[in-house]
Order: structure tokens, then C-alpha cells, then sequence
């Protein structure tokens, strides 16, 4: 549904919404038993949820489209994943609170190992411990470049954030991360004219930090993509009257959530601190976002009983939710990660919404196959927010 | 899905898809029987293979709207429908080769029976045979018409193609085909006023034809339609990255596949010799779309037997089809022709794909109602390219 649409019919209310977000949450069967992930997990509170659900699959961007995590979750959130664009720089800086400028270009940045010959040995240089990433980010914020300020920040890991701020630079810029291992890194090439001289910028600084880094095994490179600026987005609060509270772990989705103007409340590390949070701040916000990372991970590992294991820890974690008693409760995936891909893919995701006012579509089971037979059928994920809306008495009649 | 995205995302890979398109393979119960030509003929491979794939109906259009065969593969191949409008005078040219210059005005032609009064006794001319045809459009080509020139070549049976070749001709102009038995066919009329010299051009040519033809029963009268120039489409090459081959007996199909860049793979008369060829050049080609006719032209006939005879038909060469192992294996529709209405339709088609990255609906046959009950539940046929595919790995990730 169109933003405009809904900012029209917002209307205040006391009631709660709370969306969580299981990253990756749909799956395929596993060759030898024909059964999905969420098919093969023990979990009976989200088996009987669903059955006290309206179900459906959600489609993130399109048939066929696998998503990244942006759009995944703005869809959820109910943006137009094409009208409204996000860069993994950008998103990086907001999941580490850098208050990034209208000028700024930032980038997500990787430190790798790289052979003698320059080929990238490993991506993520053995995922160095976040420790050393911030000394070796000190380190690279030392470079000069004329006219230009520069931040280098570590963010977790092997993973750091880089941002340019100057006047008149421009963000169409290619990535030196060839996404593959075996291959040296190309240059920072423009996309555009008018980014020429931000590309040879960013060149001049990928040159200096390979000088320092040169030696320093595991991380004697690094690896620069999803330059970007800052996108011009409305604010969850303009568009939907919602007071939104995001619960999230890992920095990139508090920082997607920061973009559509929600409140980030700190959490600890696990999803415990995630619910514990919840529980502490449930009378300050009238809808929350919580995120749960590790069903995606496990998927990217290629870890079909880690992914099982991590869909059991969401299940336990089901009736504390319920206690809460939200007016409406949604669980939902910004994607599918099948662990028998091992990455994102474009297969509809596993969606329930209970509601006093939603008729249950009694399913026995919540997994792909059965939510296929819910009562949403297969619907786009941008209607995910007008409906929880709807359910939660938030939307007022459209038209006399 | 945007073409612009898809070419944005398309990557190439070592995958095959196929697409197997049975002509208006959709139908309608028979009044007796209360089943379809699907539900009543004997298709034990379909079904099978329905079994092992997702499953859909696919709307060519949209509700309601009865496509041509135009919009109707041009959805299948990716094509918003009514963003690329293809007139069907281009179809035949292209379908003939025949090399259509961007100022030509092309249209469809038939050879007639008109009786003493002028009226259409047979839309026809009974079938007469090619050579026939043939010779008649040599005499035809005779015709003069000042600064314009003209080419009227031989479709098959009592088709033909008409070009008027000059500049400034312009192709907004109506039909002389009346569609319909027992009336006087009108003269062209422009549709705009700058097609007004045009459409004067068109009925002399057509009065001048009509002394030629007269006393030639059956061809004694001709009829004009789908007076069309070139459209400018984007290449499949260029949007998918996909090496398409097209194998079709009939001229217009392999018109509309050169449309879209496919190379078309000469081929014999049968469904065997289409078999033939698909396996012969199997190692060239990334995409190919095979076009089967018969199941439309019974289904146009009235004839509900002829249609279950031609399914079963196609049936039989499922198995060669599995035997190629494509990675991704479709069997669509470009629109529905039930025999019960002799015409095309606008009903939503039957529609399966077959690849180990799509988890089984596990359909106990593949016709019209078990289709429904499909994951893919009714989408836009313009869906089915970005499928296959996300499905042949051949799309990257959306966003970061």
C-alpha cells in the first residue's frame, strides 16, 4: 500500500504491535527427508500459534527476487523496496550510531588476506576478533587525504565502515570487493561523470591503508563496497503514528530500523536480552521490531540443524511474546535462507499474524507448505504494516 | 518484475531452462462431463511432472482480459503486455523473415469468399493450399501504388503479408477484416489524423486487389488487419543475459521470438521434429522455447477431442523433455482456448516448474484445478521469466 495512503488513514491508538522479524526464516526441504528447516524443528508454540493465525507467505520484493537485508526488512516495514534504496555503507554507519551527513559517502568496508600476488585468500581475513578491527581502523584513520575528512570505524569483526565527507562528492561508485576469493581487487571505478573524482579518492585511500596493512596477516587488506549517502526516507512515525522501538542485535538492522526513524533500545547479545528488553520497555512504544539473527546465519553456513537449533530458540521464546499480549502479534522473515543454498534466496517466507479481530485459519503447522494454505496466500511484504495496522485498529476507513 | 531490474540482476551461469509452451492449453469443462480437455485426456507424464514441480495459473494479462497471441508470449518471455504492443502484420513479416524496414506499414492479410453482393461467405477462402496463395500474391504484387513500394508475400494456406513501404506512412489504421461472416468488409480508416494518406494508400490497394481477385473462387476477396511498424523492444540477450533459442512450426511464433532476439532454430512440421531439434542443438543455447500449436487450433475448432489428443501429444515428450535434464523445466500456456468457446480466453492458464530449487506442491495431476491449489496461486505471466530464472541461479541479490 502507497505510504500517502496509510498517512491519511493512521489513526492513534493504545494498542500494541509487535513484529518479529526471524532473518532467513524460510527454507527448503533437505534432500534426504523432504522436509524444510522449519518442517524438521521441534516447534510446537509456533506450530500452535499459526493455528490462532491468519498465515500467508510473504513476497519481499517480487517473484523470483532474492532480497538483501535492506530490502527485506523496508518491505516489512512497509516501503517500496524500489522507491526507496538504501546502501550497505549507509546502513552500516546508521547500525553504528555515525552521524552520518547529507554530504557524507559511506561504504561498507571488509579487512581480507590477500596472497603475495594480491588475490583475496579470505573475504573476511578468519573474521578477525572486533578488538583488533578497532586497532587496525585507528591505524587507517591517519591517512590524509586532501580536502577530505575521513572516518574509519569498526563495526564487528572483520567488518568497518568507512565514510568520506567532503563537499561535492558523489556516491556512484563500484565496489573493490569482487565478492569471490582467487582474484585481486579491482579499483574504485565511477559510475557516473560527475563521481570521477570521488572514485580516485576513494582509489588514493585503498592505496595508502594496503600500505599500511601490508604485512599484517590475516588482515593485510581491505575490501570497500555499497558506497552510498544518506537516502531521503518519511519516518515511520510521520507515515504510520506509530512509537516504534527496534530490538536488534547485529548493527545493520538496528540501522535499518534507525532509518525509518525508529528507536533503537539497547539489548544485550542474545535473544533473552532481546526479550528481556522487550519486557522493560513494552509500556513506551505502541509497536516493536525485534530481530533474530541466527536462523540466518546458520542458513549461510549451510548448517541445516544450526538453522533447526535456532528456529527451537525462537520457538521457546513464543509464550513469553504471548504474555505480553499484544493486540497484534506478527512472526515474519525478511527472506528465505535455505540452508541447502547457503545463502538468501527468493522464496516466499513463512508469515503469521494473530489478531482478536483475524478469524484463525487453524493450519496445523507453521512452515512453507502449510502458511501456502493461509488465508494471505502469497502477498507482498510491503502489506505486512497496513494489515498489522488494520488489526491493531489503526487505520480508519478509506473513502466516505 | 521490470525488465530494467532483471537486467540489472541477471548473471550469467551454466544452466538450462526450458520453457515448453502448449498454445491455449488452458480449457473449460466439457458440458457432459463436467472436465476439461486437461482433466479428461490421458496425460499420466504431465501429472507426474506436476507432482515434482511448483505449480500456478498464469495470467496472461490480466482477469478478464483475453490476449492475443502477441501479449500473450510476450508475457511469458518477460514482457509487460502493454508496454510492448506488437501488431500483427509485424508478426507475419517477422514470422516469413522478411526484413521490415522501421518506415514500413505491415498487415496481416487473408484471402476471401465474398458473394455477388460483396459479403464474406468464408473468411478463409476455404484453406487453400500455400502454392496457391503463393501465386496469387504474385499477381498481386503487381499492383502499383504511387511512391510506395509494395510487397505482398505468402504466409501459408490463405495467409499472406501485405507491406506498403515509403516514408511517412503511419500505422494508426483499422481493420477490413470484419472478424465475422455475412457482411460487406469496411474500407481502412485512420485512427489518426496523420494516417489519413496512408489509409487512402491502403484502399487503393485493396479496390485494385479486389478486380484482380474477382472471379477467383474461393479466393475471390482479401481482408487487411493488424496494420502495425516495428515495435522497438529490448533484446532478451541484453535483459537476461540468456543465449534463447525458439523452436515453432508456425510463422508467427517464431516471429514473435525474433522480437525478442531469440535465435530462431529451423525445424520441421511435428512435435517430433521440434523434439528433434531441441536435442540437437541442446549444447547452444542457455534458454529455449518451444512452441507446440495443435492443443489451440482443436481447442478453436470446437473440438474437445482433437485438444485431449493433442495433450496427449504433448505428454508423450515429457520424458525426452526430463531426459535433457534441464535445470529449470516449464510447461505454460500463453493463454487458455477452451474448446467449449472456440476462441481464445481470458481464463487464467495451467503452469508448472520443475528445478531442484523449488520445493514440490506435490499435485496429483496438472489441469486447471489442480493448478490453482498451486504455490504459485495465480500471478502474471510476466513473472515467469524472473522464476526461471532465480531457479537457474542466473539473478543476484536485490539491495544490500
Amino acid at each position: 500500500m502507497d505510504l500517502d495512503v496509510i498517512r491519511e488513514l493512521a489513526i492513534t491508538s493504545d494498542t500494541k504491535i509487535l513484529l518479529l522479524v526471524v532473518d532467513g526464516l524460510g527454507g527448503l526441504p533437505h534432500p534426504d527427508s523432504g522436509r524444510s528447516e522449519l518442517e524438521a524443528a521441534n516447534i510446537p508454540h509456533l506450530d500452535r500459534l499459526a493455528g490462532e493465525s491468519i498465515c500467508g507467505l510473504t513476497l519481499p520484493v517480487g517473484l523470483g527476487i532474492t532480497p538483501g537485508s535492506g530490502p527485506g526488512h523496508l518491505s516489512l516495514f512497509g516501503y517500496d523496496p524500489f522507491k526507496y534504496t538504501v546502501g550497505r555503507g549507509v546502513l552500516e554507519a546508521l547500525g553504528i550510531d555515525f552521524n552520518l551527513q547529507p554530504q557524507d559517502v559511506a561504504a561498507r568496508g571488509n579487512f581480507c588476506t590477500v596472497d603475495s600476488e594480491g588475490r583475496v585468500t579470505d573475504r573476511r581475513a578468519g573474521r578477525i576478533p572486533t578488538e583488533h578491527c578497532a586497532e587496525l581502523c585507528t591505524d587507517l584513520s591517519q591517512i590524509l587525504l586532501r580536502d577530505v575528512e575521513l572516518f574509519v570505524q569498526p563495526v564487528r569483526e572483520h567488518r568497518f565502515l568507512l565514510v568520506l565527507r567532503a563537499e561535492g562528492l558523489w556516491d556512484q561508485l563500484s565496489d573493490t570487493d569482487p565478492q569471490r576469493e582467487g582474484v585481486v581487487p579491482p579499483p574504485v571505478k565511477a559510475l557516473a561523470p560527475e563521481a570521477e573524482a570521488t572514485a580516485r579518492l576513494a582509489n588514493r585511500f585503498v592505496e595508502q591503508a594496503g600500505q599500511r596493512l601490508n604485512g599484517r596477516q590475516p588482515a593485510n587488506m581491505l575490501l570497500l563496497r555499497g558506497f552510498a549517502k544518506h537516502p531521503q526516507m518519511p519516518s515511520m512515525a510521520d507515515v504510520s503514528k506509530l512509537r516504534a522501538g527496534a530490538i536488534a542485535v547485529y548493527p545493520m538492522y538496528r540501522g535499518l530500523a534507525k532509518l525509518v526513524g525508529m528507536t533503537m533500545l539497547p539489548t544485550g547479545a542474545t535473544l533473552q536480552d532481546e526479550l528481556a528488553t522487550l519486557r522493560e520497555r513494552w509500556e513506551e512504544f505502541d509497536f516493536f521490531f525485534v530481530h533474530y539473527k541466527r536462523t540466518d546465519s546458520a542458513g549461510e553456513d549451510g548448517d541445516f540443524e544450526a538453522k533447526m537449533a535456532a528456529l527451537e530458540e525462537v520457538d521457546a521464546i513464543i509464550p513469553d511474546l504471548c504474555d505480553l499480549e499484544p493486540d497484534v502479534l506478527m512472526v515474519a522473515g525478511d527472506h528465505s535462507t535455505p540452508s541447502v543454498l547457503r545463502s538468501h534466496s527468493w522464496h516466499p517466507v513463512p508469515f503469521l499474524l494473530r489478531s482478536r479481530w483475524a478469524a484463525p485459519d487453524r493450519l496445523p503447522a507453521f512452515n512453507e507448505r502449510t502458511c501456502r494454505e493461509g488465508s494471505l496466500g502469497l502477498f507482498p511484504a510491503t502489506e505486512v504494516l497496513p494489515l498489522a495496522m488494520a488489526h491493531a485498529k489503526r487505520l480508519t476507513k478509506y473513502g466516505a
